[in-house]
């Protein structure tokens, strides 16, 4: 769980995915996630990572619309989505992003 | 901090204000605060919330224009803003408000 607290704040995004060996997305694991593994007590350091994740975390495929992705944001009063390729992620949109690319 | 833990998940907004004795605010203590005391081994637990808080969270006055709003967290890159009414929190504006407002 170090590995993944630090790959989180190297990202900026307050979140990180988290992949098998095969490279495949199984979860993803955001600051909400590690605050609330922390109010039930939970000694985060010593979690896996697959302890903690969300295992469905809000996804948009590569070649979906901008406009798809704000929606799905502002559906689940969320920041941020995977893009997948396949099952494959292949990036993560932030809300600022959008707005920055003039979506919004 | 179990008490800041719990305020931050009951408000749904990853952040919380923190007040002196007198209701005047003197921090806040976000999702991504609680991430970096956690990656420095700091037992948030035990620990008091001046000891984990920023001491001087991005804030706008209660007569503030939204837009004003919008430009400091593009500016900044975060996603939600103290409204301050003098040395008191009048309350969290986010980004989805903005968005739901219209703002943007």
């Amino acid at each position: 769980m170090k590995e993944a607290l630090f790959e989180i704040t190297s990202k900026r995004l307050g979140v990180t995915g988290v992949v098998d060996d095969k490279g495949f997305m199984t979860g993803a694991i955001t600051d909400g996630d590690l605050r609330r593994a922390m109010e039930k007590g939970i000694d985060i350091l010593q979690s896996k990572a697959s302890d903690i994740m969300t295992r469905n975390p809000k996804k948009i495929t590569v070649d979906a619309l901008a406009a798809e992705a704000l929606q799905k944001m502002e559906q689940h009063s969320i920041t941020s989505l995977f893009v997948m390729d396949g099952e494959k992620v292949a990036g993560v949109v932030h809300l600022h992003d959008l707005l920055k690319a003039g979506v919004v």
